[in-house]
């Protein structure tokens, strides 16, 4: 019996006037749609239409929280108190939750956005923030992040589901890190290319790597940016490869 | 047996490093706190202590919503399409709840600030949308606002609670509108003179206007505004002559 | 001889990671760019890559200031004191101007955005606060706006220069009034149709009407939105043709 | 002959409705005001109002630029490239300064803010970002820093006026770095201490330090923090010590 995985991207990151993404395009192949707050990136009327959009296609919701950063889109790491953090994560998951649920479904899961995500990969404090928050608020939610990262270890001492995800269309190093996006090859945008990758790492648990050997991953998710050129086709090409090959596409949540 | 009052206040209106109103000392002296919501005034981390503060002390919390506009304090009319007015007051309804459970109470009831506050008077499809949006939320909780105003009227068909509020310190017209804060003698300062208006509209169901006969006023809670010099010391003056008098001052939610 | 005309745009409307128009190709094909700054789009990395880019072509710079709004792109009316809007207003244009200066250029105009330009048509408070933050900054800048509208008249009361644009790619009533957005072809997209417009607009001092009967409209600038479907390629068309019939393009400041 | 000694506060960091510190108290005992911009706190009708204050009185105006961070008040460091930084800082600061010309006076010197201000001490690149803005609006402008810090290296290296400052009411280890605000004692509040304190800076060059020995601080200004309780006694009781002892108060711009 083949393994099965999920997918994920990141949604509802326009704010107001300024679309980002195709919403809907992408919520027609992923599993999983990590949907933006409104701290880095969307508003209460693009959560609203997101929610209801995952709702009528069964599509899991996670809560994708970021810090406070609209002009630098929760890019820029910000040094702040960890209890200020846990606060601004809770209402940011809260005021989706509300909105999901007003939309017919609920928040699976929680998986924070750019800055926040590199910084809980080794910043115990401001991960242990993030896993605070998610307990107060229900603790049957899961974090969904990087494989041994912080966040994820904190969050299993603390009884919180987790799960770990690889990204399908970056690049790694042998040691298992991400190949910076500033060096060439780092994004992969052939949807043939990406789709082995995921075959590759739900049958054999690894990936490639630019250094020769590949490097082994556990995930449970595989997740492609929402802004990486073609998203929906390369989820869509990720979708039919691991059909054929009989690979079942569920949410991890 | 004497009706009983409620006494509210705007609370948690600082945001980050600025203060505004002393929350402490207005929550041992009300029955019910509006939090604001983030929109208007109130961060996160506010909000949790100041919910934090009314769980420990049985104070109850309503959501203080707001137009989204931290440089005019909500209190600027903004002319915005209804369901954006929704979702608007459903993601800072969310995000208060959220935050009271976290701290061990919950959103009892809705009190829009400032200018919405005026403008679903009479603005039926902006209170229509307050309506809707607490609706989504929790068709339990109440919706606090102006006698006869649209919200309550649109509130009650929908099968809401309502509760009308009067206002402490405040000077009223004959015909139960208020006197514009630009009129001398509009805010009624006077510890004495804003308990013995609470006792009257307890008791006798009416407050003095300035065009000199009174006006009825039928409301379930007397507001004092949170910025209002001494607000702490008027409900503590207004809270000890209805104690004196035998009126039970209770949350109407 | 002919008159000349000047081809206007909003540009540098995007904010953060959030892209807006195409500035690069509209900088090809206005006379005059009406730069965003900062209050209802825009950010000042934006606004010095679009100032860099109109000092390169010899394109002049406008201040296409609005309300304080990111949320709702300066689109929604806000109920705001004259003060404040010039207080607003002079931030803005300073702001712009102190970037242009370290482009190698200066501000020359100002054009208000959205919801403002329309108050401005009628409302002379708020007219006269655009007026009055543009002469206290600079007495030699230009107003852009709408013939006949408040801004234009009391701009001339105080002797700031004024120039009347045309809109390009919007529907007109036979009252000189625009035909409303939500109405069907109130916004005209055909690159042929908009180029016929503006040659009639410069050579006859009319445009068609919804209404049967021409129109008659003075304008010194044509205007064509940045996000409307196609702008640069009809703006690329409107200077084509004007070029044709040996109409010189030239900024009004 | 005294070596004359400039007093600076920071000014204007209300926002809308919420106010901080006294400005029209500070006004009169500084001879250099440190006015926000905007991006930490302030806002253009606070700025304006304290241009006034500050032209009429004739106290130099400085430009307090900071990060872009009204929830944390610019007091929590953000990693930003550099040039984005840079145009922070140059929009901010012609903000400002068309606002001082308005009110009948100019900006004459950039003094960064909180997280900002700590940051280019010691990062290079910041440091440069801030002093590239400042010659790119004008070469004229002072940089307000701490002694040894790199912003004041940089400054000089491309021929920018410099000033340094100490700080009247922190607490100084003998290596000249400030004593943690954590600590207890690291605030100075004792109108006399601060007083005296000045007074040594001025006529021996040094302060004393919590290590025993004293410090050698060369420094053309002194600061007193505007939320420091009392800061405007602090500032007056020093103006008051200065004078008895013929110190000259100018401003160093």
């Amino acid at each position: 019996m083949t393994t099965p995985i999920d997918l994920n991207c990141d949604l509802g990151e326009g704010f107001g006037a300024w679309s980002m993404g195709d919403d809907a395009a992408l919520l027609a192949v992923v599993s999983s749609a990590n949907v933006a707050c409104g701290f880095h990136g969307g508003d209460p009327t693009i959560m609203r239409g997101v929610c209801e959009m995952a709702a009528a296609r069964g599509i899991t919701v996670g809560a994708h929280v970021g810090y406070r950063d609209l002009a630098g889109f929760g890019r820029r790491p910000i040094a702040m108190p960890a209890t200020q953090l846990a606060d601004d994560v809770l209402y940011q998951l809260a005021a989706l939750d509300g909105i999901a649920r007003a939309a017919g479904t609920r928040v699976r899961y929680v998986k924070p956005h750019g800055a926040l995500y590199n910084a809980i990969v080794r910043d115990a404090e401001q991960a242990a923030a993030v896993v605070d928050a998610t307990r107060a608020y229900d603790p049957g939610l899961t974090i969904l992040g990087l494989p041994g990262s912080e966040v994820l270890r904190i969050a299993t001492v603390h009884g919180l589901p987790t799960a770990a995800e690889a990204f399908g269309d970056r690049a790694y190093h042998a040691d298992g890190t991400l190949v910076s996006r500033r060096r060439p090859g780092a994004v992969i945008t052939d949807p043939d290319e990406v789709a082995a990758r995921c075959l590759r790492l739900v049958t054999a648990g690894e990936l490639p790597s630019v250094d020769g050997e590949p490097v082994a991953v556990a995930a449970r998710s595989f997740c492609v940016h929402g802004d990486t050129p073609g998203a929906a086709g390369l989820l869509r090409r990720v979708r039919d490869v691991l059909t054929e090959h009989g690979v079942p596409i569920t949410p991890f949540a």
